[in-house]
């Protein structure tokens, strides 16, 4: 664990992008209902980039010497130790559909390593805050740790979609869980977050982007969750994108022995 | 459409069914947090039977003549014109995950015609309550009647759960959508009060039961919207468990062109 001087100051401050980007997309939320559009994601993609815009003006700031990995407006300062990642919809699907599941994702990454993660949900006002060697916040208040006994057998898996699963990956799915009913779809970083407070066990993607699973780490660790790659390593800029997270070590290994198998 | 004498006491009613619902679903949805057992789902099971026993009782009350289908406690009086049929917790994975698209659905059927439906998301508190020849309310206001234009090449489509679809089920989805770009997966009965709201265009499901889509068939067709199994057949206490609902005629028929191909 890293222990950050000025931490205090940095959450509060990825606790104000979180503000803003609500802000916007609170607005947004409403206003893509029943938008009539040839490509009927656009005023998705134009509030992404509201969002980005926004937050890239105030980390430039307050921290100028900082890095920022931003999906629709490229990277800058890429040698900086801190790295900003930003994630304005995390599910987007979610986010047209009306499903109260997407979320803003901010990270800070030191040294290539996610320290800083903040998962929020501007409708519900919902929001899961960390930084590594503290407890997870849930709207302020330290999350108690997980404290999860069940076996692979008993527990309740989530999964954002099959979708992009390859066909090997759909059959390590299926040897975890070789029947749907305990299997969940939908929830991308969300899940995560439900997992963090203590309601799912096990949540697993593939084919996640850094934006996507880089804020996912410290808000599972600090809730006393386990989350590396499916072969077991921590997750990096350079992860491969499979992402899985279990409500405890033992589910993890298990977990793991099955996911890792040649 | 029918037209009920007592349409709007009938409806009032059915609100109070989902009132009752509601609170204790508010409390055990709290109440199944972390909750260690060996079958993770029997607390979200009882609640079911709370739930059902309540509302039965209510139902007796009120309406002695009236039958009743309920999953936990089974069918009585089932040549009574009037059926109430229940589904306390749709969307239990949902529920179990902490994902607020799980919802409560009371229906009412006149000659085996669904013509009351409630969809009610008791944490949200957003209600969408229908009787056939009037709009659907949501939260007691009517809807504005949806007004979609969309193509099935611009359409957003959720389905609940590809895991049980059966092959040549799954062939026909591919068939309307050839990538997952535009298909989103989770929502359960949520996803059919978003398509009533304008956001989703198409949903669809396979295998589900009469307690699952008979009170989808008022709340969509109030708001403007087409409902059938994938055959195009209205919905029914003997229907096959198909459902597609769209959010304009011209999309339903190319909809139906496709799923009922051979």
């Amino acid at each position: 664990m890293i222990l950050l001087e000025n931490y205090k100051e940095l959450l509060e401050f990825a606790g104000k992008l979180a503000d803003t980007s609500g802000s916007i997309l609170r607005k947004g939320f409403q206003g893509v209902l029943n938008i009539e559009t040839k490509a009927d994601s656009s005023p998705v993609t134009q509030l992404d980039k509201d969002v980005e815009k926004s937050l890239r003006y105030m980390i430039e700031e307050a921290y100028p010497e900082h890095g920022i990995i931003g999906e629709e407006f490229g990277n800058i300062r890429e040698s900086s130790p801190y790295q900003w990642i930003i994630d304005p919809i995390d599910g987007t699907k979610a986010f047209i559909a009306g499903y109260l599941t997407f979320t803003t994702l901010v990270a800070l990454l030191h040294n290539g390593k996610p320290v800083i993660g903040i998962i929020d949900q501007p409708i519900l006002q919902q929001r899961w805050a960390a930084i590594s060697g503290q407890k997870t916040l849930y709207n302020g208040t330290p999350l108690p740790l997980i404290a999860n006994k069940k076996s692979l057998e008993e527990a309740n898996i989530a999964t954002t979609s099959t979708g992009y699963f390859t066909d090997q990956q759909a059959i390590k799915l299926k040897q975890l869980k070789d029947n749907d009913a305990n299997i969940i779809l939908g929830g991308d970083a969300y899940a995560y977050a439900m997992l963090a407070s203590g309601r799912l066990d096990i949540v697993l993607d593939v084919a996640m982007k850094p934006y996507d699973y880089c804020t996912l780490a410290p808000v599972i660790e600090c809730a006393g969750g386990v989350i590396t790659d499916w072969s077991g390593k921590p997750l990096t800029l350079r992860s491969d994108g499979s992402v899985i997270a279990s409500a405890s070590k033992e589910l993890h290994k298990t977990c793991l022995e099955i996911l890792s198998k040649q």
